[in-house]
């Protein structure tokens, strides 16, 4: 008895400890479960993307910001620039109208056109339009592009290899059955004969960074962002002039490519456009595009 | 010394209890000390940007794939659309050299200014540089894209006080002491006028999806660089008919600025521009572009 009266305060403690334990441990595998979705499905959710060329996963694309505002010249660096006067010339609001619907009228013919002849384009032409291209707007002024022109025809063959085989590869993984009960159907999509028959394949790469005059890395923001509105200038420039391209992000043939064409690491391929006048037999698929209002809201 | 030895071990046990609890709570605490991180900078790493918009941040403007292949317009859809001949007008070689001159001349004489005069602008000049933004290519031709155009000048307002708001806290938050030290001397970065005096604001929201006829959200893949292209024909167009802007992208507005426009969730606010004529007193930083052997390698 007196041992049983030793015993039960040391019972009821054992007892109070294991079931004090179980809630703890309880309460950890609740913090694991809320915070390790957080890693397996949150992050990934962002993360695991199939579809997204694995050259393009760098997270450098995402938007950053370039300045302490979001205005893309405004950067810190600017303050010791001088200032200059800006007036460029106007016009009458009657020229206005009239030039702004000539100009949409030019653009509005603008298509992508994948069949191009071999027939030469001046290279002076070319140079023009990627001058243009470069007179785009980037964050905190980097200029984050380069436009690799590719006319050498063994060049534009080994691109063509590249970019064949990798969609290849994309389709026969995607079409699976489907694609050896009918082979020759698709294959029109795969095979890219523009890529050797264009004048010019224009690669145009993004500068996901710089350097610093130090040597460290100067990460460039918005450089997708600015590199694809030049790209906007880019197009415009090359349907100025009647020549045609089509917009095309090949899949995972970026690495391959900037090796191809020695870019630096810092590089990354965006888009690649080939560049000439249209055949004479080019057809278009016959889409049509969004009026006005359904594009624009005013308020 | 019974009562003694009937205490000892419970004392034990209690001292046993304690030292475990406190193991426990050790352990707790470097879980989410681990853990945490992972939040705020682990994940971060990758996730944590204090200067990336937080609205954008959804993962959805990674590129993706549209189609089988890179080519935006080869969607499996088109091979039902039918094809029609394609033969935009050409040019001589001697004009077409002149044209992309003349262009680049043009294009080249575009900056980011934020003088901008509050004079009237005809709308339909406005309406004429979307509609010409919106010939734009895009992922499958899914035409994400929406502008809105603010001239209310409430709006225009109420756009001010986000814009500046968000800005002042950014500007308060990363500069700190320096803020405290001289802030009038920044005053003039986060103190927006243009955004009232602008007759124009051209809100550019690229839509994430879209909607599937069984109802099921439809990813646009893409978006982000199509509405960027966008942009770059947009600015194009302005620039065409003596107008003038500045990219800016309001950082963490996104979503108080689509809530005040009523924009639908599937949208995100990309870029602001203000847009009318120069000021007469509008200056721009004296700032030099790239010549053309720095952002070109022909091969």
């Amino acid at each position: 008895m007196a041992l049983l009266s030793v015993l039960t305060p040391v019972l009821a403690v054992v007892l109070c400890v294991v079931i004090g334990f179980m809630l703890v441990r309880s309460r950890e595998t609740e913090t694991t479960a809320t915070t390790s979705p957080g890693e397996t499905e949150g992050a990934p959710k962002a993360d695991f993307r199939p579809w997204v060329d694995q050259d393009l996963q760098d997270g450098t694309e995402t938007k950053g910001k370039d300045d302490e505002d979001g205005d893309w010249m405004d950067s810190n660096e600017e303050e010791d620039i001088l200032h200059v006067p800006y007036s460029p010339p106007g016009y009458p609001v009657e020229t206005m109208l009239e030039r702004s619907k000539d100009f949409y009228t030019l653009m509005n013919q603008r298509r992508s056109v994948r069949f191009i002849s071999p027939e030469p384009v001046p290279r002076e032409v070319i140079n023009n339009a990627i001058r243009t291209a470069g007179t785009a707007p980037s964050g905190a002024h980097t200029e984050p592009w380069t436009f690799v022109v590719v006319s050498d025809p063994e060049t534009k063959h080994q691109i063509r290899r590249i970019v064949e085989e990798e969609e290849e590869i994309n389709y026969r993984q995607r079409m699976g059955d489907k694609w050896v009960q009918d082979l020759s159907r698709f294959r029109t999509s795969w095979i890219k004969e523009y890529l050797d028959v264009a004048p010019y394949l224009i690669l145009v790469f993004k500068q996901i960074y710089g350097s610093l005059p130090n040597g460290k890395k100067r990460t460039h923001y918005y450089n997708e962002i600015s590199v694809s509105i030049s790209c906007g200038l880019l197009l415009a420039a090359l349907q100025n002039v009647g020549l045609v391209t089509v917009t095309s992000t090949p899949l995972n043939c970026g690495p391959q490519l900037r090796l191809l064409l020695k870019r630096p690491a810092n590089e990354k391929l965006l888009m690649l456009l080939p560049v000439g006048y249209p055949a004479c037999e080019a057809t278009v698929p016959d889409l049509k595009r969004k009026p006005l209002d359904g594009i624009v809201v005013h308020i």
